[in-house]
């Protein structure tokens, strides 16, 4: 069935307001499968027109029609949410918890932005460039809590999914990776609305950000793992088969304001490693199910790779395949692993919404959205 | 002899108009062993009065009676360089090399921030907290080139500057180092002016300084070598009995003024590795030659150790001891190395202008300059 | 006749590797009207492939067939220059005299960016969305040099640009202004490539643009001032009937990348002065030539006026419209004058290649070129 | 009696855990008068020691003395303000107004940095380089309000501090002034901690400052007005014999950390207006009370004017004589007005707790503090 003649699917989007909901929105409200049909944020904006509550920080104008919309409580039962085929969570981790479960147990579909459930074992922690076949795990999900429709997939950290895409490449490449080190330079973005204050980050560097480090060393192995063969657990590269991947990361803000950067080096389990060349095509050949199916966010390339020495830069590559792809550049030996290269995904876009967009999509053509 | 009684030594700069230059000016114009004396600068400048040819960039006025000296070229025969006692220099590299050697060859002293003879097997290159201990092989180049009095002395990259200090304590409580890692996020006076263009820096990181990852995992051996025993050979780490330490660099430029933060893994020889409170307390505890001789520009402590998670961050923490110390934070293991930490020096001062000078005053204690 | 019959004219770009030769190709890449046939650069980059030797500094990618072009000397005679229906100018003004004066005496058509002919008495100085009227000086101009076909066509100043805008609706709306009082806050990119140095502007203002402010206080009037009945003379504000607007003006640069920001005062020669009802109402009511012509860049709104009292913003409000308009926000009473506002122009868009290209679609319907 | 024989004033501080209490604690831990001896902060952190509960953001560390202090509540009978001559108020003003007519009716004399009093008929608002003649008042407000001791002294608006100084000498030199048009490009550091959003403010301009431009056209008559002869009233520039200056006032916020620029343009009451050459030697001549008291705090020149076209800018220019002076540049002729410049103030010193603390010098020369 072509785009064309498909149905679209009503969706919902919590934390509306934020900035991952405004991402949301903006992602949304012209995407070939899913219509907007309800908002919801904080009881503080419930009930007030979209356009008068939002401190709307995108440099697109609010789509007049949402602008009108008048948001709801999150909750299962306020307006609209009910016949929501998805609803895609960007709220915070705060509140998420409490709010995506109550939606779950409501029979809706919640693909979430927030941390509160990737570690999860019933729930999907899915890159969509990167494993969407742990999809399959959301029978079991639906079956052990007793619900005939209702699941909750989650999406990454935002710089994690820039580190995967490209160790995804590696691995398929040339099988398991032994050792990741990554230093991430951060967008303010990452922090959301307000989140760091301009005293913090001008003419500065802040050599930490509260719990990320944890997540990259973690998530990074539950999604480049597999699921067992009844699709019923993640075997977290940890079973005796799969060595968990020993990953150390430190974290950075810098005064950039979307798009993060990683610093990588990766030590291979075969030995010798491949060639600097080998890795290069591996990185630039690699192929995705999310292409594969042809999803409208797949980007044409999941990874580009950059010849130029002093490039992917935040500003001048955050944009490229509108946000949906990662950069990759100075692919070299590195003298104490095996190599060494940068990284760079626009931490709002894939990092973000257009993962949850992507993975819904994905979703939708398996079978798991109707 | 206290420092009240001692006789002023003339100095010249050159290079004087630069950024080094104007820190060499700063820092010099209130020096209790030191009076400048010469200032060199091109041809362009010469003939010219210090204040009318200069974009003084610092944050304090020119000193007036430096602003009303007759700029000169940079021959050794130029009016005033023959009185000196010491030149510095804070030559661009690709002038450094002739200039240097042509002050050298006409018998004066050159302690020299450009990188043209940091790997000369006859010129020491040294970080004043770290190895002054190689000034000893200063006999053995001047009775190489047949010089009486001339010798040349270098510095550090910036970069490697705020690396070594750190690992030398390390290495000084528990033996020999096999493996560093290390990712900068270096700031933009890093490159002279005008240096960066701020298109290319504002909102944005270049994840690459042309030369400088190169210069970090060389210096490094040299640095945190030895002398052979009759101080004629740098060890460089490399010997049979030293093994170099394996370094691996990222270096990148982000939007920050001054100070040049660094990420650091590092794995030692012995095993097991020192705990965190020891590596915590070796910081703390190092003490270095500068500071047992009291020169003036040593600081009074030469790494200061940060408990905040978040520090040190180099707007707040960039001017500790006058810029003369290197910061240190987060301590703490290292999934893939032993230990993490992130270290901060200000580039323009410990990394360059400040470590020439201290590196003289140390060589006027020792005798090397009268 | 539809753009889609009409043949499309062959363009060539002179300065194509410097940022507004940049822009031009990125605008014109996908033009309905024109097509990119020679681009003219130094002749240090003459005989290479243009992708090669250009630093390009957009986030999008050199189109394709533009990277793999041979640039050209700025000659007429250069390949493929004869051809072309226009040569677009992003030329330096160092070298821009000589240049455009070169093609024009070869009977090329110069629709210039650079300021040299501004102040010519024979040359157009358009601002598209104020005075394509200006156009009707060519004839004269071709008839005085003895030219049967070339002419040279100027837009304004960037900060001009943008002030002009929304005088011209006041104008329009309420007759001759007396008074106008401007303060800039400039972008950075308004310098050009390497441009302002990033050790000037990171957390710093420069209270100064050397030649800016006289440009806008001698622009202003050349452009809001009429033509004489035979079309061979402009009023210049200041002929007997028409009294000059007295204008002053201070030009500071700012730390942001796109987009120049106005703050205005202006006291009107018609006394009692408008409402500020009326004044809004004039702001949001502006219609120009160029959108009655409906020409391929003529935004949908010359004027976006804000109602946010925080607005307009560059970050958030120069890609309104696609950098085609003009932004107004704040409009209030002056105490000393009679109106103030805040006005924003992308200067790199409409306060250049875009004006250029908009001024040339302009000549193309009024069959200037053909 | 000279400093040395001096007897320390006990001094207590509101509002010390946020920005501007953070300087008034870098500012008088070092003071010749005054010594810290309680410290005021909210509920939350009282009972706690100082280094504890402040996240201290200036670029020294917080005095070791200060640090140990335990935290009170800013009530009068809370330990230790009793004893204080002065009681310094960095409060914010949605708690400043009751707290400090508290602490004014307990007897204690109250410099404060906030607006609450400054409109108030019977608070001297003074800024230290113009008005300190306005303490007469003190007096009248001490007999108004039944108070022994107690009184309240408040210090301007940061941007209205920068202004007036270069007002206040134009006056001084030419007589009153007729108009006044300034744009402000603030610093950051203006709106304190956390303030202004990362999001909002990089690669951005912010062209609106709640209640800033009403503060700068108030705040300036009432500084440069005078008293009545019998020490009672303000005369506010607008009784009978002195006309109010007209101030038209814009007021942006600016990627910059400290340091408020100021575009001035004014028109002298008198006709023909003084020559350039006269207005600029106004500046350098111009000599204040303060300078008279040679209190600690006042600068050796109260205004810096610079040559350099360029200049003054924050970055360089904010530290001079240790952020106590304005810095005056650009003078040349306004086409509209007389004549425009540039000012520029450091907003966190001269601009906040420096004015403060130099009008609590000037009131113990003056025997208002003992």
């Amino acid at each position: 069935m072509s785009s064309g003649e498909r149905k679209q699917i009503k969706v919902g989007i919590l934390g509306a307001t934020g900035t991952v909901g405004q991402r949301f929105i903006q992602l949304l409200s012209t995407h070939p499968y899913f219509v907007i049909h309800a908002l919801g944020a904080s009881s503080r904006s419930a009930g007030q027109r979209y356009g008068k509550v939002t401190k709307w920080k995108l440099n697109t104008p609010i789509p007049k029609e949402i602008g009108n919309m008048v948001v709801q409580e999150c909750k299962p039962d306020a307006e609209g949410f009910k016949e929501c085929g998805v609803v895609f969570s960007g709220l915070d981790a705060d509140v998420a918890g409490e709010i995506e479960e109550a939606f779950r147990s409501a029979n809706l579909i919640v693909f979430s932005n927030a941390k509160n459930y990737r570690r999860d074992p019933l729930c999907p922690l899915i890159v969509p460039l990167v494993n969407p076949s742990h999809l399959s795990i959301i029978p079991h999900q639906k079956k052990t809590l007793g619900l005939e429709k209702g699941y909750i997939v989650t999406n990454a950290n935002c710089s994690t999914t820039g580190l995967v895409v490209p160790l995804a490449a590696l691995e398929k490449a040339f099988g398991p990776l032994e050792t990741v080190m990554v230093t991430t330079l951060q967008a303010i973005s990452g922090a959301g609305y307000p989140g760091v204050s301009s005293l913090d980050i001008l003419d500065n560097v802040v050599p930490h950000i509260g719990g990320e480090e944890e997540k990259i060393e973690w998530e990074t192995n539950k999604i480049l793992g597999g699921l067992n063969s009844d699709n019923t657990q993640f075997d977290l590269h940890s079973n005796e088969s799969v060595k968990a991947i020993n990953v150390s990361a430190t974290t950075t803000r810098v005064p950039v304001i979307d798009g993060h950067t990683g610093v990588v080096s990766v030590k291979f389990s075969k030995s010798p490693a491949p060639s600097m060349e080998e890795i290069d095509r591996a990185f630039r050949e690699f192929r995705c199910e999310a292409q594969e199916l042809n999803v409208p966010s797949a980007p044409p390339q999941a990874i580009v790779v950059h010849d130029a020495p002093d490039r992917p830069q935040p500003r001048l590559d955050r944009d490229l395949h509108n946000g949906a792809c990662v950069s990759v550049g100075r692919v070299r030996p590195c003298p104490v692993l095996d190599v060494k290269f940068v990284c760079l995904i626009d931490n709002v876009r894939l990092g973000a919404a257009t993962s949850s967009i992507m993975n819904a999509e994905i979703a939708v053509e398996k079978g798991l959205i109707v």
